[in-house]
């Protein structure tokens, strides 16, 4: 076997009939960089980062390939929790930073045509300054990409309203891993012509194919969002408060989070308190501002039944985004803890139970540890972080957690719910899939992947192992 | 080779252990009946028509099919206009007839489980008698069954507020070509686990798996609509009135027709003229009635631009079914014309040009026959109706269509646009597929259909041919 500088010398070598020098990074901190993602407990060692600037350059990338011997990593903003675009084994990173750009405008259709590397901030920005609105959000927007939003069906706060990424794909175009370019949909609402190949792609990690390009349909802009934030007593009421208020106002997002989860926003960030009172749990609701007076009068019917013991509602779009604050602040604010982080859900109406289960876990195993929950309990959808004392070492806090995670995804079964709600698979969870999906469903995965990608050169040993 | 009746007394035989006596079919009337949908111009030749009751039945069946050396025809409600339905070829039809029950509701969630035989009009009824709504619906929902929805991914004249049937699976149970069971996304809002194998069988026509039982989302009532007719003398003016309408009012629909098309219609139903003077084409739109005072102002602005020429506004629930009768009424007083259906779309842009391409096709190559027009041009899909002259044998007159067609798939090719908007592919579009799918994405779903049908018992040579 070459060593790493000889093997290095000759991908440059090849890569050279491919790429131009300035779309190739070999140095230690550019493979450090590149080579991974927000996850931290991976192998990261590429064998070098390219950074094609054309569909045709990723074509030629990908019918090489086999023939090199090497494997490539699909790489976006690099935000994902699960390593999926993670290259622990000399693979080949396919950064998609240069190809950003807006393509083109369909006016009447709503779509925007981009190419995969667009921000999705960038997304949001282009369609407010159209009047209109990308209704995907959360907290990595800054970073994150189109095509890494659609590889892994990026959720975030307001899929409870809206729908996760899937939804805003109208028309995709991926290079499979012979090399084909396939455009999927061009844009159409109806399109009755055999097996939807389209969604095949989305959610499949990089796995089956690279999302190079993207129609994305946007919609006219909400009226102004008024956000009010709870404070909750007891778990068990949660699940009344979001009926309660389901049925009088129009949700764009209900979200959940612990005490502990509000006091690392306020060590962290400049933030008040919301309440003068501590509360074991918080909710954050979001709905049309135009539906206040409903939506208080929901507040008071949920606060003399007791489901809640005091509420706080924003006058004013900063008043808004000061309560979004003690939410969205929450993943950055424990970063530091090097969190192990358990993304999971149910259907709504098991939540309560689940709830219980969780407790249970984290009382029974993790008394000692600090648990940080938070979530998108309007989609049945609960973060729960697990955060590593500073003295203990981050190989036996993994070993820990890894332990214990599968007698969480055995009660997660029992119910029927997902191990992996929005984070995806990667090679966090790929061990685990069979507590989500059937013997059958994940050998069928394995031949789907052999369709796509014979040569099992697309992100091998992600999400499933061959 | 065994005689029909030889065939049949080893058929029974078999299926006996199968099946009880009442669950088969087998007199000429009963395989006429069941062996063929709303088309008329395929041979209709099953060998048995089955009435499974359990998915175990089902999966036994599917298990000795291959030993048996039949193939199988799903078959729901039969309102196909494609032939995905029809058994030409001695296979047996495995009618969802008898799996029509409710199995349970998720109070919580929305969510109906149910047997994929279950009638889309039932789905609808037990949705409002729980406060709630299934918001798909079209011409054929008395008859059509939800496992036919979901394998056709039904579209009809609300997609363009609630999208296709799609959307609204929440859960998905299949019977693979191998007789395994799938039980796909249990309900669940969020669940990154994977290829969305649940999305691969929405739209697949009964050609990778059996469609045994759905979870299906259900929502909130919508206010009461109100329904505008509108006269507009020109075609080029249809989308400026669409893009008028749908910059102030959340459109429900926005359907259009021609002036023979409601002649049709006045000649069968009885039901008055909307306006006192006749107009080349009409749009039928609806919104939530609270509305009105804002769709009055659009509609005064339309006028005054000279896009329409004359409009009608329901007052009342009664009036708003009447004018809608003008529109649903179509495809029923076409019936007995055997019309030759083409139901095609665009992106909602290319609409104007797609009109005057499609109108050249008709006025070069059917001068002398009768075609109507109509469709739900809100999501750029028109339906171009056909009417065989009382005089023309039926061979001669499907003959003339088929070799007109492709002109027309051409244009749409062109314009990047699906030969089947909503109708599926079947036999009736198979051969001409490729007008709308790539020859890499037709190899595609030939593998796909391999993988899950590996012994070709699934309802063969529809959609694809091996």
């Amino acid at each position: 076997m070459p060593s790493q500088s000889t093997a290095t010398e000759e991908f440059w070598s090849k890569a050279m009939g491919v790429f131009a020098a300035h779309q190739i990074k070999t140095e230690p901190d550019d493979l450090a960089n590149w080579g991974t993602d927000w996850t931290k407990s991976f192998r990261v060692d590429p064998l070098a980062i390219v950074f094609p600037e054309s569909i045709d350059q990723i074509v030629h990338l990908v019918k090489r390939a086999p023939e090199w011997g090497v494997a490539l990593v699909p790489s976006g903003g690099r935000t994902g929790l699960s390593g999926g675009a993670v290259a622990p084994n000399q693979e080949i990173v396919v950064s998609l930073d240069r190809m950003n750009k807006i393509l083109a405008f369909h006016e009447t259709d709503k779509i925007v045509h981009c190419q995969a590397g667009l921000v999705t901030l960038q997304l949001q920005a282009f369609a407010i300054e159209h009047g209109l609105f990308y209704p995907v959000d959360f907290s990595s927007s800054g970073s994150s990409q189109i095509g890494g939003n659609i590889a892994t069906n990026a959720g975030g706060i307001r899929v409870i309203r809206y729908g996760m990424t899937r939804r805003w794909v109208a028309g995709l175009t991926v290079v499979t891993g012979t090399g084909e370019v396939l455009k999927l949909n061009h844009g159409l609402i109806k399109n009755a012509t055999g097996y939807d190949l389209r969604h095949l792609f989305v959610g499949s990690e990089g796995t089956l194919g690279i999302v190079v390009e993207a129609e994305m349909r946007l919609i006219p802009q909400p009226e102004e969002q008024q956000v009010m934030v709870l404070a909750i007593s007891d778990l068990d009421r949660i699940l009344d408060v979001l009926r309660a208020f389901q049925s009088t106002v129009e949700l764009s997002a209900f979200e959940f989070f612990s005490e502990l989860a509000l006091q690392k926003v306020l060590a962290h960030r400049d933030v008040p308190r919301p309440f003068s009172n501590a509360s074991p749990f918080y909710a954050l609701l979001e709905y049309d501002a135009n539906q206040f007076e409903v939506a208080n009068e929901t507040f008071e019917r949920v606060l003399e039944a007791g489901s809640v013991v005091d509420g706080v509602v924003s006058q004013s779009l900063s008043q808004a985004t000061a309560l979004w604050a003690l939410r969205e602040g929450i993943s950055e604010s424990i970063a530091s803890f090097t969190p192990y982080k358990n993304d999971i859900s149910v259907r709504i109406g098991e939540v309560p139970g689940f709830l219980k289960d969780v407790d249970r876990i984290v009382t029974q195993h993790y008394p000692d540890l600090e648990v940080v929950w938070f979530g998108h309990i309007g989609d049945g959808n609960l973060h729960l972080n697990i955060l590593k004392p500073a003295e203990l070492a981050i190989d036996d806090f993994y070993q820990r957690c890894h332990e214990i995670s599968p007698k969480l995804f055995s009660l997660i079964q029992n119910r029927e719910g997902s191990i992996s709600a929005e984070h995806g698979v990667g090679l966090l969870k790929r061990d685990f899939l069979n507590y989500s999906r059937s013997d059958e469903e994940i050998r069928l995965m394995r031949e789907l992947k052999r369709v796509f990608d014979p040569y099992r050169i697309l992100n091998p040993n992600k999400l499933i192992t061959a």
